[in-house]
Order: C-alpha cells, then sequence, then structure tokens
C-alpha cells in the first residue's frame, strides 16, 4: 500500500522520526530470534497512520515530545502485534510486498513475537498514560479481538448484511484508529467537546480506510497491493462490494455459490470478481467511502489550530484518493 | 494435575473467591464465541498459584482485599492467556483432562482470545498496580516469550546441557512465580530486602514446579496429569530427565536418535522413557526439586508472620509432594 505522503505529517515528522527510533530500542531482546522477527515487523514499516495521528491530535496543544513519545510508541506496537497475529489466522504469506514474519519463521514464533510487542507495548505505556488512557488502549485491544473472532466465525458466511460488515470494520479498524485519536487530544488536554470530536473523526477516517482496503483487494493488481488480488475472497472475508454485489447482481446466486466454498480455485476467485465488477459495488463502496471522509472533515473541532486541521484534513483527501 | 489442598492457602481463601467472581465478571463480552471460549479456560480451573502466592505475600501486611483484587486478577488473566497461546503452539488436545481451547475453537480463535485476555489483565490492573509494578508485569511477560521462543528454536536439540534447561525454565516459569510473590510483597509494602527474599522464594518455588512437571510428564499416567505420557518428548521439549540420561544413559546414542526425530512413533516415544528410566535420571532431577525447595523455605523473610510463613512453607511442602 502506498505510504503517505511526507508532507501529510510535516508538522510531526521530527515526532515520527523520534517514534521509530524509539520502535528500534524498545523491541531490543537478548535473544537474537525474538530481534530478528521484531526488526522484520518494525523495517516491513507502514504507513505509521495510528502514531501519526495521535501525534496531530496531541500537537493541537503543542506539549513536548518525550511526554508523547511513549503513547504513540505503544500505539504503533500494539499495531504490530495484531497484524502479525493477524498475519498467522489468514495465514498470509505476504504484506506490503514482503513475506510475512508467519511466512518466515512459523506460525509459532509469531504468535509469541506478537504478544512479547503486546507487552512491550504496554511497558511503553506505563510513562505516558494516565488509567482513564490506558483503558482506552485496553478497551480498544479487546474490540479488535473481538472483532476478528467474529470475522473468522463468519467467515463464508453470505448472510451477512451492510450492517454486519459496518459493525465488524468497526470493532477491526475504526474504533483503533478512533482510539488513537482520542488519546491524542487528551495527551493535547483538550476540552471534552474537542476530543469527542478528534474521536469521531478517527472513526470515520478509519472506516474510509478499511472500505478502501476492502475495495482495493478486488480492484487493485497484485503488484500494487502485495498481496494477491481476491484474498478476503478466497479467505472468506466478505466485504462491502461483495455484500453488494450478492444483493444486486443478476448472478447473485452464482455468486452466493462461490463465497460459501472453502476450497476456491483461481478460476472461483476471478469469476467471483467479475460478478462484483459487473455491478456498481465499487461505485457504491467508494461512496460510502466518501460519506465517512466527508463525515471526519465535518468533526474537526473548529478550534484546532491552523496547521493541525491542514494535516487533519490532507489525511482525509489522501485516503479518498489512493488507488493501492 | 492435583490442585493444592485448601488448607494451604487457607488465609487467603476469601480473597481467592473473590477472584475467581472477579475473572468471570471482567472477560464478559458481548460476542458469544469469546464468552464461551473465556469462559471455558476460567472453568478449566488450575492451582490459581500464582494468584495465591500474590496474595499470601500480599497478606504479611494484610492491607485491604480491593486494593489486591485489581493484580491479582491480572496475574492469573495473563497466566491464561499464556496457557492457551502455548496449547496453540504445542498443538495440545487436552490440558488438566479437558479439551483445549485450541482444539475446541481452533487455533486462530484461541490466538484472539489469549490477546483478550492480556488486554484485559492489562485493563484490571490499571486500578492496582503503579508503573514500578506495571513494569514488573510486562517485562516477565516479555520474558516468558523469549523463553518459549527458545524452547521452539531448540526442539529437538539434544546438544542442550543442563544450564540451557535451568534458563529456559526459569524463563518460561521461575520468572512469572518470582514476579507473583515479588508484586504481593511490594502491595502489602514490605521493605525492600523482603521484597528481594519473596522474590527469591517464588523463583524457587517455580523452578521446583516446572522440574516436577516435567518429571510427571515421563512418570506419571495419563489419567493422573491429563496429557498423553512423554508428551515433552514428542514435542522435542528436552527436559532434565532427558538431559540427564542423555549424558548418562548407556543407550545415549539410541536415546540421541530418537530425541532428534521430528516425528516420533508411540515406540519412539515408549522407548525414549524406557532408556530415561534406565537411568537414576528422575532421582537426580527429584534432588533439583529438593534443592530448590530448600532454597526457597530459606528464602522467606524472618520477619514475615506466623501464618504467612507457615502457608508458603506448606506451598513449598507440597510442590514437594504432589505426585501427578
Amino acid at each position: 500500500m502506498s505510504k503517505f505522503p511526507n508532507n501529510i505529517f510535516g508538522i510531526v515528522q521530527d515526532d515520527l522520526a523520534a517514534v521509530e527510533k524509539e520502535l528500534y530500542s524498545i523491541i531490543q531482546s537478548p535473544v537474537d530470534l525474538v530481534n530478528d522477527i521484531s526488526v522484520h515487523l518494525v523495517q516491513a514499516g507502514g504507513k505509521r497512520l495510528r502514531p501519526a495521528l495521535y501525534l496531530l491530535c496531541a500537537r493541537g496543544a503543542t506539549p513536548n515530545q518525550s511526554e508523547l513519545l511513549p503513547l504513540a510508541v505503544a500505539i504503533e506496537l500494539i499495531h504490530m502485534a495484531t497484524l502479525v497475529h493477524d498475519d498467522v489466522i489468514d495465514n498470509a504469506a505476504t504484506r506490503r510486498g514482503s513475506p510475512t514474519a508467519n511466512a518466515r519463521w512459523g506460525n509459532h514464533s509469531s504468535v509469541l513475537t506478537g504478544d512479547y510487542l503486546f507487552a512491550k507495548a504496554f511497558s511503553a505505556v506505563t510513562a505516558g498514560a494516565d488509567n482513564h488512557m490506558l483503558r482506552i488502549l485496553t478497551d480498544v485491544i479487546c474490540t479488535m479481538c473481538e472483532g476478528e473472532i467474529i470475522q473468522l466465525k463468519e467467515s463464508f458466511n453470505p448472510e451477512q448484511d451492510e450492517a454486519d460488515y459496518r459493525l465488524r470494520v468497526a470493532q477491526k479498524t475504526a474504533e483503533f484508529i478512533a482510539a488513537s485519536c482520542e488519546l491524542g487530544a487528551l495527551s493535547g488536554r483538550m476540552e471534552h467537546s474537542e476530543v469527542v470530536q478528534l474521536r469521531e473523526y478517527g472513526y470515520s477516517i478509519g472506516m474510509a480506510f478499511q472500505i478502501t482496503d476492502d475495495i482495493l483487494d478486488i480492484t487493485a493488481s497484485a503488484e500494487q497491493i502485495g498481496k494477491p488480488v481476491g484474498n478476503d475472497l478466497r479467505q472468506g472475508i466478505v466485504t462491502l462490494p461483495v455484500i453488494y454485489a450478492l444483493k444486486n447482481s443478476p448472478d447473485h446466486a452464482e455468486l452466493r455459490q462461490i463465497v460459501v466454498n472453502q476450497v476456491m480455485s483461481d478460476e472461483d476467485v476471478k469469476r467471483g470478481l467479475e460478478i462484483v465488477h459487473g455491478t456498481d459495488a465499487i461505485e457504491y463502496s467508494y461512496a460510502q467511502v466518501h460519506k465517512y471522509l466527508q463525515h471526519a472533515r465535518n468533526s474537526l473541532p473548529v478550534t484546532l489550530n491552523s496547521p493541525v486541521r491542514q494535516s487533519l484534513l490532507a489525511v482525509a483527501d489522501f485516503v479518498g484518493l489512493r488507488k493501492y
């Protein structure tokens, strides 16, 4: 997936560089294998969207960097821990075009390294969060686990409607991005109403972000997204475009047969995607993305200082534009 | 495995009942499947050794129960989370005679439920621990993960000596029991020297406990320990009796061939155990257990109040006596 253009996060660029440095420092282990896997995960990179949003929201009130680093680092470590466990669960071979930890070191070491990163995250957080903030963070991990378990339970089930999908996306993705923004606003000691608005902004960005991911799984090339096209369909994850096509395609019965098939051939996946493309599922899904982004923009507190506001608006624009 | 006789934990019996109640309350999830798995894990029970030791050490200075509950609950939740992930890693079918969560609900849901329990543990802990205590807890989780990863890496490797084994047992088991006692002493606001001594007590109990487990895997019947005999050998986990026999048996070359075999037949396992039994590996291993227990007894601070001291001595006696 494409990285965010540097200038979007310009005003927290130095903070993000410090987060990067701290990530390498905190994961150091006397056990070589733990080091190797953790460094691989940090190097695999990613957008650092969550700590960036945390920092942007906190910088509204410009507290000093050292106060913000622990939570920014903890947020990214939790994200990394959930990714490495998700890859185990999805049997994913690649992420962002690189081999996953589970493909390279096996599922078992990956489960343990995920646990290690969770513990490191909570170790980091002791320095930078009060009880209320720690509670937000632990609650959102529980929510993500619940979302992933629901996704597992509902895999290959064509009887899911859009409301089920939205709830799942909220639990899996949007709630954590919402919490990142909320925690940033709390670290920035903002007013309660501003905290609530920035949380709402993060939630809507998260929804838009995940729906876009789900669209790209169907429309982008394998080279662009760094994993096989139609991966979700093959894994039984029923996403918005598929739900739309199951309801609106003349070939809905055939698509349903494909969705319930737990051992799909490449041909099945290809035909499934064809049926989705035969409807206006993609247009419909993008329209939902744009609704969430508009809501995100409208949620920004009017009291935000201008550079922070501009950056948060630019994040919304970028989520709407990315094509891979 | 046998439960500890009730009277051992008599002076914290009420506290343990409150822990049990709180465990059920904290794991409640709006997602049925998460509830089902978590309740199964709480019901599967176990000895509650770690929270019991935490409470006993804290009760030396009798602070009130409500102050101690959060950390006692967090300690048991962390233990449960590591067990459910260990069972995934070991592909275990049964634990304490009941089907494991992974056998019943699959590896994927089990990984996620483990994460859920970790998060719930940290959520609980916010109410009852200062930064120093939280740090002890997160560090020990990292240590356990490192120990498990080393165990994975060294599985089916006959070139391990006793020092490797002791380090691994310390990381996997003893450090967490040490931390439970240390945290108890800290909650009980004891003197620094007492905290150090109770930590040492816990460490030695932990070493004795794990070595006993490793002996019982070889000597007890499947009915007694609730999992197949020789399970460690089959999984490639090289324990103290095997290390001893690899060094001292006339059939050491044959045993070595069995240990490196990654797909052992029942016959291989049986023959491996026979070779171990042909030496005084079990006697030697029990002698190590008793050395650790004696060290545990000697580590108890002289300043401890008498009922607490008696209970901690009784725990040491019981660890030395249990036969399954």
